[in-house]
């Protein structure tokens, strides 16, 4: 036999436009408990916002409210307040505890911003990630990978899974994970660039939304030693320029998505979301350490160049976006494509985000005669790569691909000072819990 | 300075609407060639089909038509020939080999179905999944992930992204692979079960598409030691009849996904979809025994009872789909709520999809006192689980949530024999590459 059914429950959201005088439900945390003289007021949150409940001397004498962070079923009478944060509040209310009294939380939900240090919030993330406004920090993460999907999905791009349990390394011996896989030596995917590539040759056109990992042995404020990485890889292209234009596309689609799909949690933070040129500026890199007066034998970018650089684009072109092209091929991977008229730079970029790098990307090669003579001047084994080299000996279009660092990306927009503090349950040298 | 842009490409599935006498080209690998006495069939495969290119003598004049999955663009002119396999086919060809000439693959792929060994596929996965039927499996599998989300997205669920890399196991400490973590033991998560709880108090409603890692030392057609989950868990429920309810419409959008994103490998492989009834037929596991006429103080059903239920449910209700609810709570996880009128019994339940176990679901304890108790009895540590149980400890409400395997689902669907056939890149106790 079933129970009847509980009552119909009410949005926080829609209690506003709830007609006054009905009785309405609302289940939720109490966010705050505040006792006056002779009134309470109980701030009710749910996934859709608060509702304000007034407990006045008749409620109390049936009992005391439940404390913060109790989950409760309320129904009251829905009354007109234009003092109440939303004009409405219920009263006369019928409380319902479901479960236990709460214990007193490590911090205070209730105050408009979480007051504690990093480590606290980290350490009780179950908790503080209950705080309105970190809330809406990962409601914009989602709304960015739904983003990153509409776009891809829209262009016949397939999704796909690669195995993060891999024999070997995919780009570097260095940074990786080891795994007792049954008694022999397993890692953990640094990236799946490798399969990615291979599986263009299948559907020609893939992406893949995964965690990767690095050990990293770095402690700094943009270092986690797993990450959610954004990968797109396709086929058919004629060089990196055609996959900075497919990556134009994608940031507009995720911008898309945070406005589409991340409304409340856009008004809570308002965070500057970028202006997507219709084409995003690019400078050579050669080009790109004259501009900064970097020397010209310079083989990188340092963190004070992009953040020249990120200031000139925004000058010159009011752009949030800028493409360094050409890097040095010594500094780049060795599936990495030459640029055809000078071998020394490459046909890759770093895309800059207000002055931070955000994305890498660029053509890889697809000549399987290439690979083999790129491995061996680095003094790699071909043989090492016998899997992967396979799909290039039986034959694979010219590509290109890249891949976004999903909590670099929503830590630069919405100017976090740690990706720390974007990440769900981030992992680092030192934090393998909670 | 850009080059001039390549002709414009025309994809196989619109060249039969191309207008006869036009110049089009087409680009993909060479799927078939065929050298009669005087002219030469080249079929070019790209993701949308197949178009066949004829060349002439004084076309083979010009030089040898590329060897098989040899990537080529082709510009050819229109030519209705009802003989040719889509009514249409590309004459007076200008063949452009994008790379180098392809070495033969080690299984012949343009056969209409492969005739290797599983091993042999598995093996060269990078290029046996470029067969069409094999290309078309995993179509399958990528629309139902999506249909999936969609579901979901639609009942304001929000996707999140838990740590693969825990400090302790999440459900037993039995099949869990050991990582090492800057010197110290890491695992790999079995599944996001405990995160996906404790942000069921911040979101309501999560779900979650990941992989999860089982270090399963059985070899079996069923078991991969790498998987891919989709996870689902929320809250203000009144018991696992919810959850069911919500299964029900996850699996009428993962059939729609399939039928509205993956048309032609629909047609392809035509498998039978399933019909899923308005309301999924339920029995309760004491019935189930008596029905298949095992012991009563059986605790689990066998393969041969579950698929005995899944003829008899198809016999008596017409429907795909069975859920066995009420599991003993011997057999379950601590986290699973009892059943309330006699705790012997679960608020859980196995979903049958055609005789074969596809999700576990149900309530999950939602009082902190409940898990101290319940981790009390089976003689574990709840200090073990602090962070998880703190979640508690600071107010849940009733939740409950199930998961899916991609591969168990895909291969149900498509009546696969061994759940290696519809995986990308399979990892089990034998296999770690490619």
């Amino acid at each position: 036999m079933r129970r009847p059914p509980n009552p119909q429950r009410t949005l926080a959201a829609e209690i506003p436009t709830a007609s006054p005088g009905t009785r309405a439900t609302v289940m939720g945390h109490v966010h705050r408990r505040r006792a006056l003289s002779s009134v309470t007021f109980l701030i009710v949150r749910d996934r859709s916002g608060l509702t304000q409940v007034v407990l006045g001397p008749s409620d109390l004498e049936r009992g005391d409210a439940p404390p913060e962070e109790t989950v409760v079923r309320v129904t009251g009478t829905v009354t007109s307040n234009p003092q109440a944060p939303m004009g409405v509040e219920l009263t006369a209310p019928d409380i319902e505890v479901l479960g236990d009294h709460a214990e007193t939380p490590p911090v205070e939900l209730w105050r408009p911003s979480l007051t504690a240090g990093l480590p606290v919030v980290l350490d009780n993330a179950a908790v503080t990630w209950r705080h309105p406004g970190r809330r809406a920090v990962w409601e914009i993460a989602a709304a960015s990978m739904r983003g990153f999907r509409e776009t891809l999905d829209a262009r016949a791009f397939r999704e796909v899974r690669s195995p993060k349990l891999v024999a070997s390394a995919t780009e570097s011996g260095a940074d990786l994970f080891t795994v007792d896989y049954f008694g022999r030596a397993g890692y953990l995917a640094q990236s799946p660039q490798f399969y990615k590539q291979q599986l263009v040759g299948v559907f020609e056109r893939v992406y893949e939304i995964g965690p990767v990992f690095r050990a990293e042995p770095h402690d700094t404020v943009r270092h986690l030693s797993e990450y959610t990485s954004l990968d797109v890889e396709f086929g058919f292209i004629d060089d990196h320029r055609d996959v900075l234009a497919l990556l134009r596309e994608v940031l507009a689609g995720m911008t898309e998505g945070i406005r589409t799909h991340a409304g409340p949690a856009l008004e809570a933070l308002s965070p500057v979301l970028p202006e997507i040129p219709d084409e995003i500026p690019v400078i050579h890199f050669r080009d790109a350490l004259r501009l900064v007066g970097a020397p010209e034998d310079e083989p990188d970018l340092a963190p004070a160049h992009e953040r020249a650089l990120g200031a000139w684009v925004k000058d010159t072109h009011g752009s949030d976006f800028l493409a360094v092209e050409g890097y040095p091929m010594t500094k780049r991977p060795f599936y990495t494509h030459p640029q055809p008229t000078d071998a020394r730079w490459s046909n890759s970029f770093d895309l800059l985000f207000r002055g931070l790098e955000l994305v890498t990307g660029g053509q890889r090669l697809h000549r399987h005669q290439d690979y083999v003579s790129a491995l061996a001047s680095r003094g790699e084994e071909p043989s090492a790569y016998a899997d992967y080299l396979s799909a290039f000996a039986h034959g694979m279009p010219p590509h290109g691909g890249f891949a976004i660092g999903l909590e670099r990306w929503v830590a630069r927009l919405l100017e976090a000072a740690n990706v720390r503090e974007v990440t769900l349950f981030p992992r680092d040298l030192h934090r393998l819990a909670p």
